[in-house]
């Protein structure tokens, strides 16, 4: 059968960045290919209506904590050590989203998703900057000028906005989100279903 | 070691009458005894400032149908079909939960939370009602006249203030919710992280 698993991701969420650390693992038990779709988090939530969690439970006791407690659990679970508060969230992500749809189907987007996603949550850097992009570009050795030119392509611009209004239609209204065939499963807690769908509909 | 596995509950809410469908194979499964402390979700909620995920996303395009299909797939991996909707929900629960706290102890404990569980979720009663709760009670056997005297007993009472209390003071902010000593798990989709962490202490 058609099988189609992908990832909808912004790099302004850091549960983004926590689950593309545990997709690879995804990847390799099930032998699956995991497509990653970019999409602008925060037109999802203007067009949903809906929230941040970090907003959305600010002002309730106890629930920041435990949000918290969850986060550190997942870390050790999944062995992950480099997670790092990045001082300037939340940040404007759209300059990033834009080059990583520049980056869809070029063989260098596995290593440009993974040097934004560090740069958010590893390094903590400002990367609504574009000048802070270039140079994080620079060090991963990608291909600058084009990316940074592509950002203001409208073609990449409609392609964002496209992304992400299709990522609505299917049933979206955060992320990290995941689509098995047109199976939505949210939020990094539900990594373990995700893989036993695939492997059920696999089987 | 001492474990101490608590489940903090509110009749009204579907989740917790989810969680207490699939509780009991977990205590069979790890062999320890799961101790029910009847809360008042709406006392949680006032102390806390939080809501039902019902009201907080009544607004938001698509996660209430996304939580809809959750309950769904949650149905269908434990195997449970005798949920229904409570016409009258969202239920004033406070007497169904000054009889809980009455019930705590008593060698009928078992039956009278199963016996108001099943009345809200399975048959979908009116549970505010006095009348409705002396009836569900005499149904299933349980004493009737004392445990609607001990719902009007200020010790009774005071009880559920208590428990609701201590609750937030370790750290709860909702319902269902799960203590493995002073570690906090909350919602039915942390059943199975509860299980893990009961069976890492154990070991």
């Amino acid at each position: 059968m058609n099988l189609r698993v992908e990832f909808h991701y912004d790099f302004g969420s850091p549960n983004a960045y926590l689950s593309h650390r545990v997709l690879p693992s995804i990847a390799e038990r099930t032998g699956v290919e995991i497509h990653y779709v970019p999409v602008l988090l925060g037109g999802i939530f203007k067009s949903t209506n809906n929230r941040s969690p970090m907003e959305q439970f600010a002002d309730v006791l106890n629930k920041p904590e435990y949000q918290a407690k969850e986060t550190l659990r997942f870390l050790m679970r999944h062995d992950i050590t480099e997670l790092v508060r990045n001082p300037h969230f939340p940040v404007n992500t759209i300059s990033m989203m834009r080059g990583a749809v520049f980056a869809q189907g070029k063989e260098w987007e596995a290593q440009y998703i993974d040097a934004l996603f560090k740069a958010m949550w590893e390094r903590g850097l400002n990367m609504a900057d574009p000048e802070q992009i270039g140079s994080v570009l620079t060090e991963a050795g990608l291909p600058v000028a084009e990316i940074l030119a592509a950002i203001s392509d409208p073609d990449v611009k409609q392609g964002l906005i496209d992304n992400t209004a299709n990522s609505v239609a299917r049933g979206n209204f955060g992320s990290p989100s995941f689509f098995v065939n047109e199976e939505l499963f949210f939020g990094k807690d539900k990594l373990r279903d995700l893989e036993e769908e695939i492997v059920s509909k696999l089987g």
